[in-house]
């Protein structure tokens, strides 16, 4: 690589940081900004500014809130405040609420149980879990960690914890994805998906 | 798409424009930068702030250079200062010169002639270009635009304007890339390939 002026150099290094970006993208990225409009880039980097200093995390359900409101979903008188889904992250409550299969409250854990990464119970706040399902006299609790070593930990200790309350327990199903080839699916979960079979008749 | 807190919708509007950033991945940079510490943030603007207030263009090269700093290409003493490669735009600079084979000197025409985009020889500074020529005493001139439509009427409309001058002009070569399989070259270029066949022996 030449040398780019050290501004450019700079601002490649700090996008290329983001994820899914690479120095490739980076370096369009700063190309595309050194041309733009003085206003939209001053655009971007107030945007970038107000999720650092107005965005805060909701003590009850641990999604994001903007510092000055309520959370949009804590608040929303529409919800079952009795049903709790447990997820792994802000990008899954998002994605499991705008499917509209779900409209109870929620619980972010970010991130799961990791003794590698050194995720342990105290950095996913189950205890702060375990309080709110007590205080909310949450019925139902559904744990939507995805199916993978560290979400099925997850779900495991998080089970073994729910253990003493009163509220029902339940996994979100397993099997295979809605428009998805056989062939394309690991024979794992077929395995799963044929002995988690619904009986039709 | 359910109702993100403002700021977190305004950031994803904002990183969204950028290019080969589609919402998803706005949504994934944005959940990053809600996680990373505030200094790592600062860090991101102050470099953005950066590119907009201490890069210009150098009147040249027409390149990006720092505003207290000389042109690191135009003053560079080791550079042949009588050939001039015209590209496109600053990253065809740069891809040219890491390439190593050429370090001579340059013009950037920020764009290519296209009566569509209203592109026109003004915009592209072509009379800045001759004169460089001129004052310069270049006595070669490599037009290294793409082989697209627009930059084949770009280069045949800047060796119109060049007839004039003293200089040797030439344009980079065409053919086949190398590693590439002849299955997946178009038949246009190997067709132009085959006509511009190298004699070896």
């Amino acid at each position: 690589m030449p040398n780019f002026p050290e501004p450019i150099e700079r601002a490649i290094k700090e996008i290329a940081k983001l994820p899914g970006i690479g120095k490739k993208s980076a370096l369009r990225i700063v190309y595309f900004l050194l041309k733009e409009d003085y206003s939209s880039v001053e655009a971007l980097e107030s945007a970038i500014s107000a999720l650092k200093n107005n965005i805060e995390m909701c003590p009850k359900c641990r999604g994001y809130k903007e510092k000055t409101e309520n959370c949009s979903i804590c608040s929303d008188p529409k919800r079952d405040r009795s049903t709790l889904c447990i997820v792994e992250s802000t990008q899954d409550m998002h994605l499991i609420d705008s499917s509209a299969g779900f409209k109870g409250s929620y619980f972010v854990l970010h991130g799961l149980l990791s003794p590698v990464k050194g995720v342990n119970p105290e950095s996913l706040k189950l205890e702060e879990l375990i309080r709110r399902i007590e205080e909310d006299n949450i019925t139902e609790v559904i744990i939507a960690t995805p199916y993978t070593a560290e979400g099925e930990a997850t779900a495991s200790f998080v089970i073994s914890l729910l253990e003493k309350t009163e509220a029902k327990i339940s996994r979100i199903g397993m099997g295979v994805p809605i428009g998805s080839e056989l062939s394309y699916i690991d024979s794992e979960t077929l395995s799963r998906a044929l002995a988690l079979r619904r009986e039709i008749k």
